[in-house]
């Protein structure tokens, strides 16, 4: 599965959950075009090389799709993030429920201010960043989200890699690249970096592709 | 300029600005390759290109490159955004400083609760949608970002268009496509899909790609 390819069997799989919870049961291959953001006919292409086949005039059966996807994505085990640094957007990220429809789970929150361990308006448990290691074993933690100041962004990439966590969001403005561990094993970091996203956009503008 | 050199002399840019503010008037390509993630010879050779010399073992003067580096960006021009959607994320992003190195400033926050426009711990004022084309024009903002609930998003996009707002940054799990206007302008629009970037690294972790 190439990229492309990996991102709308990932939209697919997203709107198949939502159909199904207000209670439809088939599904066409229009109706995930349009959520997916591409043709039918892509998502007829993607289906049959993936050996998914739908019934005639029939469309598809949504619990049928939700399994043969589900494997290929390997849902199933645990999707357990956590978060590095919670201030604002560490906060608005541990209130965000669109994670649940694909099984992610934000599980508990790190961070340096003592104050905020005992604010229990959270709806995660947040810990001193000493408990890293206890934690991510107790809670098969497979991804830390680090929404630090950028000072601490590369220190709290080093704690999670130490601690076994070798999935990485990161949105501070760093760049953490991912480095090889001494198993060989590589983690695996997506950078999204929002003030870059924006000055691109202002660049965009002013200098509108050809 | 294609769009990794774009991204390349944007995080250059934002280097430069930020050796500036501690101080420091020159900076060698060693530097500048660690902040953007590559290596020296390929900020020489961005520099070249772009007819950017230093001097012999000297480095370059950071004022000379933040001259020369604002002009291919675009700089100069107002960078006015407006936030649709003050809910979590969107306040968040109101109260993230990151933006302004960059010259990008946050003016104004848009909502459909009343109970908030009284509400004075924002940093910018927060007006109710009605009044977006009188505030676009205005402020002229030329990026709006939009943090509402999902089955909002594409009206707000709707909204912003119409306003004449032609950059999008759009944190909704919908995807926002670029419809080209009456005029002809295709709106520049980009989609940050949280929980997809999240699903994709829990992908990765599980197949890694060889």
């Amino acid at each position: 599965m190439n990229t492309d390819q990996l991102i709308r069997i990932t939209r697919y799989y997203r709107s198949l959950n939502r159909l199904k919870t207000i209670g439809l049961e088939k599904v066409f291959a229009n109706n995930l075009a349009d959520a997916a953001g591409v043709s039918a006919a892509i998502v007829r292409k993607d289906f049959s090389q993936l050996s998914i086949y739908g019934q005639k005039r029939g469309g598809y059966q949504i619990a049928d799709l939700l399994v043969s996807l589900g494997q290929l994505l390997g849902k199933g085990d645990s999707q357990n993030c956590i978060i590095i640094g919670c201030g604002r957007i560490g906060k608005a990220l541990m209130h965000y429920t669109g994670f649940e429809p694909d099984g992610i789970r934000i599980v508990a929150g790190f961070d340096s201010d003592p104050a905020i361990f005992n604010d229990t308006t959270h709806p995660v448990p947040i810990y001193p960043i000493s408990r890293l290691d206890e934690v991510v074993k107790n809670l098969d933690v497979s991804v830390g989200i680090i929404t630090v100041p950028e000072q601490a962004a590369s220190d709290s990439y080093e704690r999670l890699l130490k601690a076994g966590v070798m999935g990485v969001m990161n949105f501070t403005p760093i760049t953490l690249k991912p480095v090889a561990q001494e198993d060989g094993s590589l983690p695996v970091v997506h950078n999204i970096n929002i003030a870059l996203e924006l000055e691109q956009i202002f660049y965009e503008l002013k200098f509108p592709k050809q």
